[in-house]
């Protein structure tokens, strides 16, 4: 829980002073004289922020950040340079080289802790969402960050006419894939679909309300997790400290050139696009659980709570639904005639027109095998019988073709009182009433129908659904 | 992205007076006179905090609360009532049947828009790991909060020997489902496997501290989700309002009524628990994507960037490693002969004995049907060989079984210079002169063997791995 820190400073009172400054916080601190420590230290793994002296006998301070960025996972650690006074050309070449954060001596202790704060929080909402290793790789989310493939949307809060930023802005403004435009406080926050990945928020153009924008940025979600780059006044430090524990993302002290302010941007879009993949790969991944990645039809696991579901709801509203198993028929000769290429290929295809052949509000899913589940809300035996049969035509090919396919079908009512088990049981019946009459058709179920709890094997290899519970 | 606010109140100046209040927030606010009136907009949807007044002409506001919590999804709409004067039993009463906070007027602004921001927070981040109904259904992620099933971990932040809490704390230690220790703050910022669910911050106990202790808290990986009480000195507004942005899950203004510290830690508790759970469906869901649920495996998904790993480790390291796919020995026969069931069986059986025989470091998954697919880092061909033999011996069964089982293995050697393409092409080829030759045996690739471009049906229909990017 302690975050890791490494000071890195070849005088040893200040990395004592920087250790004590830093105690209340509570890091477990290490220490480096020179560059040769830090490479050799952070090569063992666990550390979270470097805060680095602006010179070290061994290397410049920009060629060690180059070289820390190359060796570690994309932004760790984080890195932190503190310069003895102020020195503009050497602190862009820092942050163009990797550094997180340049600050001149002496530093506030509440902007330090603050900041220190903030690296750490932006380490541990990136790393929350990635999983180990592997599981990372296979599910796409440790791709290199691409370049910007499509122009960023920035956002600069201020009212309408407002010229002060114009410094900053206007060389961006300039760029091909900067969208960066003014936009009045009040209009960003009532916008019900924003585009925009960062908000700039500056001290100086809004006054006293800069501080609570950002916090109700951070409180709605559209902006919760977008990059917020906050420009303080230089004569305010408090203000600074309370900017980034409200959760801007990176801040910026008054009178800003218009290259840091270029380069601190385009940090932030970097992160927000690489945050955004990651959100995204986490829904694909829970998204692939639910699907059958041959046909790309949900798979049991998604259609048998959704079943349940819309038992429920037919209990709820007094109204019939379908349930129907499809089974292709004589698919294993198809395999060993055809092989298992033209099986898949056969399986996809039927997996097509039986999806074009239902309303959007019914559900099929692939249970496994050559077994499909239909399932239509707010049905009667009647016209799911209709359903059944222009799905079996659906399927059917001329029988003079290479590959002959039919399918057939066992259709089921529910109603309030059904459960998905019986309900299941009865389509099942139901098929292989339609199998036995022949195949190539559709059965609905009758109480003559033996009910076997020896089902098809599909249903009885249940996949488990998810255990919920513990951490 | 404006939150939608609905101010319920008898007198129409209260809700115009309101409504100014929370304009700076730019909220999207509607208006009710009546419990009628909210029942039927929040009937419609898209509340996210209703402030009500303490009374209301057609029901009492504890009934409504509770017909709110009856009716909607957990926690939704939140629930803010401003009572005209004190009155703490209609105050637990209220806390008690589901209102989110109960504050008495004048209510400060600051304190007041910062509770909005924290009630709306509260909802956003929940709803977040939520995915869209269905599919938070089958993932495990809706169903109902059970009680607590195991003592609640509460860390009081005090120095050794505070006293002061004890008269809040005392009655609940008594409790079974309580765990409610007094912790050091500094050995809590320390502790590496923190096991608390809820910690309480108090600015009586812990003075100019308590704020920096809450950031901290908010910024350390394992109390960042964490649910955070804040106990706010009553005559500290701003510090209240300043808990609140920095990320308190809940505030009580001094003096504390235990009571009411029961009901809103219990409060805590149980969303702490609702937000643990749906970060572990989350990741069974990403899990489910990597693993085969037949045989509990590791799909091809993951193992085809696995060995891709193993090769750049290879080259890196300059060691060889194998490559070996492994398939059943007439397994149609098996599933004609004695139904899916028996051969789903058979299939879990071998994958259980396979892995049995492998070292932790060795990759075993399944490819699809009855194949498998095998990776051994560090490893050369004669080990290889030796292991291949020990698998095809570990499966095999007696011959004089009712269903005997062999496998045959084709194995290739890989190095830094191998392709993951080539790789499986090679054990393919390998696999197929083992089957050629009889069945039940381990085949080495060498170079005299035919590479067919057209292998086993399972490797063709290859899994698309996710697409990154978008959003």
């Amino acid at each position: 829980m302690a975050g890791r820190v490494l000071i890195a400073d070849a005088t040893p009172t200040n990395r004592i002073v920087l250790r004590v400054r830093l105690l209340a916080a509570c890091y477990d601190i290490s220490q480096a004289a020179s560059a040769a420590d830090v490479m050799a230290r952070v090569a063992k793994g666990g550390i979270d922020v470097i805060i680095l002296a602006s010179d070290l006998p061994d290397r410049p301070v920009t060629a060690l950040c180059a070289a820390l960025r190359r060796s570690g996972s994309a932004g760790e650690p984080r890195i932190l340079v503190l310069q003895n006074r102020a020195d503009p050309a050497a602190r862009l070449a820092l942050l163009g080289s990797g550094a997180d954060d340049v600050m001149v001596k002496p530093v506030d202790d509440a902007v330090l802790l603050a900041r220190m704060r903030n690296l750490m929080r932006a380490r541990d909402s990136e790393r929350e969402l990635r999983l180990r290793d592997g599981t990372d790789r296979a599910l796409g989310l440790a791709e290199a960050a691409a370049p910007f493939e499509r122009p960023a949307e920035i956002a600069v809060l201020a009212n309408a006419g407002e010229t002060r930023l114009e410094a900053l802005c206007a060389p961006l403004r300039a760029r091909p894939l900067y969208r960066l435009s003014n936009r009045d406080p009040r209009d960003v926050l009532r916008d019900e679909n924003p585009s925009s990945e960062v908000y700039v928020v500056s001290e100086t153009v809004l006054g006293g309300q800069a501080l609570s924008l950002l916090a109700e940025l951070r409180a709605r979600p559209a902006s919760r997790h977008a990059g917020i780059l906050y420009i303080a006044r230089a004569d305010q430090s408090q203000g600074a400290a309370a900017a980034l524990d409200l959760g801007a993302s990176d801040i910026l002290m008054e009178p800003v050139d218009p290259r840091e302010f270029a380069l601190r941007l385009d940090k932030q879009i970097a992160s927000e696009r690489i945050r955004q993949r990651l959100r995204a790969s986490v829904r694909a991944g829970l998204k692939a659980a639910l699907t059958d990645p041959l046909t790309g039809l949900y798979n049991r696991r998604y259609a048998l709570p959704h079943i349940e579901r819309m038992a429920e709801r037919a209990a709820r509203e007094d109204r019939p639904f379908a349930v129907m198993i499809a089974d292709l028929d004589r698919f294993k000769r198809i395999n060993d005639r055809h092989g298992h290429q033209e099986g898949d290929r056969v399986l996809a295809r039927a997996a097509e027109r039986l999806s074009g052949s239902l309303r959007s509000a019914d559900l099929i899913a692939r249970l496994g095998g050559e077994e499909f589940l239909i399932a239509m809300p707010d049905t009667d035996a009647q016209r799911a019988m209709q359903a059944a049969r222009r799905l079996c035509a659906a399927v059917r090919t001329s029988p003079d073709e290479t590959v002959p396919v039919t399918i057939s079908l066992g259709v089921a009512m529910g109603d309030g009182s059904s459960t998905v088990e019986g309900i299941l049981e009865q389509s099942d019946a139901a098929l292989y009433a339609a199998k036995k009459g022949g195949r190539n058709r559709a059965m609905l179920y009758d109480d003559r129908m033996v009910l076997s709890r020896i089902a098809s094997p599909v249903r009885q290899a249940q996949l488990p659904l998810f255990a919920a519970g513990g951490t």
